[in-house]
């Protein structure tokens, strides 16, 4: 089931409908998670207030999935990959989720997905949920909203959950802060393509799969492979008593498809045996809460109304060099504080 | 000149006299430079007014030197490096302060750097000042202070900094944010040692120099530095129009230490034709501001009794799974703003 049209699905009003809510995602209706993860992405007040209620209510079911985040560069063939991975999931009996991070095109101030018609076969499997979600720019929303759809998705009974982003900016490290598993999807001609990625995304990742290696692009893809696994014995792996390697795949042979999964399987049980898997997510929850910390600090900082009038004429000192830093963050702060006493 | 018993000097008690001391700092007497930075050094409050006033008095002199990071394991020579490039720099008529960043050891309680004779010979020329300063571990501090010493030496008329830091933990980072210009010193092995190393740190650097080219380690050494060219074909160099290289050195036969410095050159001449030189010093002056008033922010915060008090309960409750994160910070945040009101 594809949510398209989320824009015009209509948040529910009432809040007495809160406990059928919850019974009907409870019961795996992919048409109440849809329902919800719209209320969680809703900015409205109200609506903010329901989905943190329901979502307590959630916790207890959630948590027994594996997470998997998935990234590249666009064009990268991600949707592609998605849907024939998610599918080869569903028919072994698996229940899959795709919650794709979509950020707005600043230019077009649509969605880079939402245009396209995607992931067509998986969405009409009855094991699959897909649900694009615009980031409309707000990295801490990003963060906040799909952690908490993870937690519908899986009290809803998915026990895999896609995570699937632009590997571009900043959102790949918010999306390994929060899957178990790390997928880096790239293409042949690694040198020239890490160009145009984030530094330090290598880093990242758990397997790095090099995609469309079929037909004329066999070869170079294994060439590719090869060269990133050259690499990758430079680079720290991004999980402790897991080597990071490269493979190949397509989307369209099928291809490595399945040694993904396999891949991935391995990675559950060595971490899970070396509580690798245990420690991450417990780090996940403290680096959560700490940066929603933060960012409600810096929110309520840079919203007062006295930093505002102050910031402009002490950043112009700092900057002309008038004030030295430390000086003028001392004044700042002390504005600040004068405010609140 | 070096500061090794800078314990034992006396920060000065004497507001009067910080007109004396900018005046023989002014006047480039090292003597008086090692007061100041003694000055910035101290945890008094008495003493932390008068540096930041004499500092505030030294800006319009700061900011004309180029600043120079060093890092690399402990093993990689960094100080029998800067010993000979320094003295290089002097010989041509440089003056050059080295301040060292010296974890404590958190099982001495010493200093790592302070117990060593470092140094001896740079140490005696007379356009050369050497400064360790221990961290303390506090990484805000260093960021704080070393910037801060950064200005007096400035000030104080040497036109070469070089900021030298052990290439493991945060350190490189907050390094790599207040210099123009960042050198990783590396040994022949370049996988086995990159393992030791922190993630991302070739994404730092703006030259790696092979260490200890000399004797039967040359042609290994020669091997290292292809390794690294090739790794550094895929990453993505840490200045724009600046294409990061590897090279050999030897601090014992001197080999390669004047290509260093020529390299140097190279790159504030290309930095400051595309302004990439003058866009970085701006940022991290942003940077800095930004990282001051976040760190007050979340010291106020940690060091609220509120706060203090309930948050061991509500961390439990969250890695229990008993509340959600999104509720969990809120109920703290709130627990902080009440307080204030």
């Amino acid at each position: 089931m594809v949510e398209r049209n989320r824009r015009f699905v209509k948040p529910v009003q009432n809040e007495e409908n809160s406990k059928e809510l919850i019974q009907g995602l409870l019961n795996q209706d992919r048409a109440v998670l849809a329902k919800v993860i719209t209320l969680i992405e809703s900015n409205a007040v109200r609506h903010q207030e329901q989905s943190k209620n329901i979502l307590q209510k959630l916790l207890p079911y959630s948590g027994q999935s594996i997470r998997i985040g998935v990234t590249g560069v666009p064009g990268a063939g991600k949707s592609t990959f998605i849907e024939t991975f998610g599918h080869l999931l569903c028919e072994q009996g698996h229940r899959v989720a795709v919650l794709a991070i979509d950020p707005s095109s600043p230019i077009s101030g649509g969605s880079i997905l939402g245009d396209k018609t995607r992931m067509e076969k998986l969405a009409k499997h009855p094991n699959a949920f897909i649900r694009p979600s615009p980031s409309r720019g707000e990295l801490g929303g990003v963060h906040t909203r799909t952690r908490e759809s993870i937690i519908a998705c899986e009290a809803a009974g998915f026990n895999v959950i896609i995570v699937e982003t632009v590997g571009v900016g900043q959102s790949e490290s918010i999306v390994r802060s929060m899957v178990d598993f790390f997928l880096l999807l790239v293409l042949t001609g690694a040198g020239d393509e890490l160009q145009g990625m984030k530094k330090g995304i290598l880093e990242l990742a758990d397997l790095i799969t090099v995609n469309k290696a079929d037909g004329d692009n066999f070869n170079q893809a294994k060439k590719t492979m090869r060269e990133y696994n050259q690499i990758l014995h430079f680079i720290q792996p991004a999980t402790v008593g897991w080597d990071t390697k490269a493979t190949i795949c397509s989307s369209l042979t099928g291809t490595g498809i399945d040694e993904v999964w396999e891949t991935i399987q391995d990675f559950i049980k060595a971490t899970q045996s070396n509580s690798a898997f245990k420690e991450r997510r417990q780090k996940q929850v403290k680096d959560w809460l700490f940066a929603l910390i933060r960012e409600q600090l810096e929110t309520a900082f840079f919203n007062d109304e006295h930093i505002k009038e102050v910031w402009p004429k002490v950043e112009f000192a700092v900057m002309n060099g008038d004030t030295t830093v430390p000086d003028a963050a001392d004044l700042l702060f002390s504005a600040y504080k004068k405010k609140d006493s």
